[in-house]
């Protein structure tokens, strides 16, 4: 059965709070397949632990989401993501047919999905619905607190 | 000592006849550091053996460099590839902070590195130089015939 936006929202700022524990930006994302309700696939920002610029934290849920299904077309699932994808995460949506992006908070400076600019508008093969703002003002407290403390140790 | 363009897309042309051994489409890659010349990551595509819609042959390429630097910043390298990048490898070489980008064929429908769209041109905070066509025959045949096999074998 499938639980509202909000509590899926809530399992992501969760795993965000794991990176930041890695002192990685803490971003937390689930893939969800939407006739079950069940989370298929989990991820935390990484890019510092796995010293990897891939490791987003959507990029991770995706990948567990494609494998768990056993094959890479990820249709008839909801990606949740406390932050706007930015262009490689975003680019990785439309590669594996998400029917459906909801995220937390705007990210200005990196954010692909209307923010720097809107990848899903561009005409590519696959345009997923996209929802923003769920849980807003927490995902973005995650990342003000996390840099706000960053700079405390600098 | 930094070889040719040609022949490190040699490379990328040979890692690319190892996807097709799998039933992947033919897309290699590899990352270079500029200063030694050294082969630092490889790829090739491995999105059905995979089962991911992760698994370009860039983004494994990057992911290795990356790990093989011990950080997620490919500064002072270059990324060969086959077939021009798409948007969620695009946005890789972005995140990567790689300096530059040389690819043979053109991706008419996915490429976002002047074909579909120039991610590079968007003003995101890192435009890697951007070198287009080495091998181009050569990487574009490797397409062909994948999908004239694959045709004849459905």
């Amino acid at each position: 059965m499938m639980l509202s936006d909000e509590e899926y929202m809530r399992r992501c700022i969760e795993l965000a709070g794991l990176a930041a524990g890695n002192t990685d930006v803490p971003v937390g994302a689930v893939v969800v397949k939407n006739d079950s309700g069940e989370i298929i696939g989990e991820g935390f920002n990484r890019r510092e632990a796995d010293k990897s610029p891939i490791a987003h934290a959507e990029i991770i849920a995706i990948d567990n989401a494609s494998k768990r299904l056993g094959g890479w077309r990820l249709i008839g699932c909801t990606l949740y993501v406390t932050l706007e994808p930015c262009a490689m995460c975003a680019g990785a949506i439309v590669n594996s047919r998400i029917d459906r992006v909801v995220f937390g908070a705007d990210d200005p400076r990196f954010g692909a999905c209307g923010s720097a600019f809107e990848l899903f508008s561009l005409g590519l093969n696959h345009t997923p619905i996209l929802e923003k703002g769920v849980l807003k003002d927490e995902c973005a407290r995650l990342m003000k607190d996390f840099f706000k403390e960053l700079r405390k140790t600098r």
